[in-house]
């Protein structure tokens, strides 16, 4: 278990109730080594005074969450969507992140084969932008419950496979344990992502035994049945020498107090993680 | 699209409200090939009576359905589980039935690892008893949400390693739409799996979006973004002469009128199929 919280990354939209100013904060004042930014919480106090107060705190930034979203049934659509994506690249370039995540997307009215197809064509047509920009662009897969209207990249060994077809630094992987737990293929495609210099991030939770929403009831480390400890081991087998990021969407901890969730946080990195 | 309904079969519980005896009545006036019991809805009205309704109409009996959870903690509760199934393989046989859908199971609060060791040694002990009562079984992959406490088999990647390794003509596999429609290798799969003589059943149904309830909220072929008739096409292309089991769990359906509904699921048969 990680003895000290250099390698903690919390992402802002985990503690969603407390403004970007405050999360920087309360995080620097925990001692913790990063955050990962989402788009919405760096808007709403302004990407200059974001970069500020990141700048003057402790926090590493890990990641600049999320573009993706590739397949539309339009090419109006689409190239809306890359044009998104341009922007958030040069947000997270403004902000000092050197990661974008992809949340790819899925258009449930057109063939999972044609999305797929819209997704790489949609992540190689970025590569030029995102290298201009210093910032690399990390694949999520996302849990096969979310093949319909999120993502329809829905494992580790798909993930792998698009990556390698595009073939270039500026596009990895971000491994989140709530997506891909469950996967018998799991410690194998770990070991083929990092083989390949593809494990750009590592995201964290739990998957509690019962889900009572498919989005936003995700569990702190230990509170589920996700042999986290075990998944983070097969990562750092590889190599991987990054941050642990925390990204949590719940109803019931947004609801809670923030300085205690804060603190159970802490507690269960240091004891499930 | 299926131009008759010779080779669709309702399973018991898509009509859940009806008594099997009703069922039966209702699915032999429809003109369908076939029928799967559920083990409540058998037991509702009593083997006896089952069977001999069964004989008694011209509906082929395709499975019984379901057995499996293999996994447990304790030894004397993997033991009971093996007597449940040893008992439901004998009411298959009591029904007619040749084949018993395994609904494999998981164990939270062990690893993955753990019960899917203890998941193919359960089908594995089960083999002679299922030979002498004549009725094979089929691994039901499930979909990788229900991988919590329902089934740590949740690709048919997965299912096809496990029943290749076990071997036995005894043991097969069922697929189902709703479980498997996400994964980018399922065509290859389901070309292994009839290549291997694996393929023992086909379920269908579909994924609405959204979805509102992780289980009870399956959509009638055609209502969700699942493509069905291409899935049927691979399952075909195979030599897969068996019948497409509609399987629906839903709250909405069950709560209106039955009679309408089985309409629906035959005007969804012909036009989504």
């Amino acid at each position: 278990m990680p003895t000290d919280l250099s390698r903690l990354c919390i992402h802002s939209i985990t503690t969603k109730p407390w403004p970007l100013d405050v999360a920087i904060d309360k995080f620097s004042a925990a001692g913790i080594g990063g955050i990962s930014v989402w788009q919405d919480a760096a808007e709403a106090i302004g990407f200059q005074r974001a970069r500020q107060l990141l700048e003057a705190s402790p926090l590493e930034v890990v990641s600049y969450v999320r573009g993706g979203f590739f397949p539309h049934h339009s090419r109006e659509a689409r190239q809306r969507a890359l044009d998104d994506n341009r922007r958030l690249l040069d947000e997270a370039a403004s902000l000092g992140a050197p990661l974008l995540v992809l949340v790819c997307g899925a258009e449930p009215r057109q063939s999972l084969t044609e999305s797929r197809h819209q997704i790489q064509a949609g992540i190689e047509s970025l590569i030029d932008h995102a290298a201009g920009c210093g910032v690399k662009m990390a694949i999520e897969p996302l849990h096969p419950m979310y093949a319909d209207t999120r993502s329809a990249i829905n494992t580790l060994g798909q993930a792998n496979r698009v990556a390698e077809a595009i073939g270039h630094e500026q596009v990895g992987i971000a491994v989140d344990v709530y997506h891909l737990w469950w996967d018998d293929q799991l410690e194998e495609e770990i070991r083929r992502c990092g083989a390949n210099d593809n494990l750009y991030a590592f995201h964290i939770c739990d998957w509690k035994v019962p889900t009572s929403d498919m989005l936003l009831d995700r569990g702190l480390m230990g509170e589920g049945c996700i042999d986290v400890p075990r998944i983070r081991g097969w990562v750092e087998d590889t190599g991987f020498t990054g941050l642990h990021e925390v990204e949590i969407f719940s109803n019931a901890y947004w609801a809670s107090d923030q300085d205690e969730f804060l603190q159970r946080i802490l507690a269960a990195y240091r004891q499930h993680s």
